[in-house]
């Protein structure tokens, strides 16, 4: 199998604006360059991605700084469900839900955005990811 | 080799039981899926693998928020440390700490969790790693 | 490709001494193992690189607790940027900055350490980033 052939796979644990939209850049630009991408949502991220919460304000990684908390909050860059669906238009991006973390907020298939592809649990998840990256976020 | 084969390496840096969790659920997925996994706990992980703190609250990753925490806290999963040894259980699960870390904290063999086999330089952690996945959580 | 030739490519993305120096710990052990090495600076992280600002103090990971946090900055071990430049001495380890945090940060080249090499857009780094590791910390 040719090395650009293979998945580059994304857990994403943290629900905050700053971590998925870095996720949502990996996404965007491993899709350009032709990589399918798989996406496993758990724990906080998961819950960002439930219906009619996904545009609200997630907030940014407790790290941020009273200083570099505006300036993130201020740039004018595309909100990660944008870099997410623009993502999928340009190449093969998988949009999991993890069985665990859906069991755990008590939420089914209708609470999810219609972004997201399905649900799973890890066996598959580790399935789908072969030996291509796996990259938690 | 065949990439069934590869190991998947996680660092674990964060010792909060969300992401210990997260982590265990991947190892014991792993596992399952018949891939070798290496642990290497390093900071604030290797604290919580210390004799006699592995199930003592290790509260949750700062960015839960109100209304996500104690959700978070009320799902009836299994402890990471069990989750661990049902992956040592059905697969080859080796946990190794951190040396550099284990000098930080002062301690020594003694004070880990039997659940730990050894411990190692980052240098034979990358070795053992080979070019399997190497995950950071 | 012999699987010692692949590179390893950590995304840094949080900007505190504990995590920096967990990075930079696992970039001089792969150089010490003969792997090269790429370093992809984002958000938090890039506005460690800043001239000026490298040595100053970045705090500590959030969930770092009161009983932890003297312990981690206590520990006499070297800085993390002294760590990348002895990975630069012993292997080939290449530092970029991702061109979308510097645009949110509004910085140039001219506002970065010289450790960094240079600045990438994200397909860049996919693209060195090949099939070899690509970790998130």
């Amino acid at each position: 199998m040719d090395e650009q052939d293979k998945p580059i796979s994304l857990v994403l644990f943290s629900g905050t604006d700053d971590k998925l939209t870095a996720a949502a850049v990996l996404a965007v630009g491993a899709a350009a360059m032709g990589r399918p991408v798989n996406v496993f949502l758990q724990y906080y991220a998961l819950d960002a991605f439930r219906n009619g919460k996904v545009t609200q304000d997630h907030s940014l990684s407790p790290e941020a700084s009273e200083s570099q908390a505006p300036i993130v909050r201020a740039h004018n860059s595309q909100h990660w469900s944008d870099l997410l669906r623009q993502a999928k238009d340009v190449g093969e991006v998988n949009i999991q839900a993890c069985a665990l973390s859906m069991d755990m907020f008590g939420i089914g298939r209708e609470d999810l955005d219609p972004i997201v592809d399905g649900i799973e649990g890890v066996a598959a998840f580790i399935a789908s990811a072969g030996d291509g990256q796996v990259v938690f976020i």
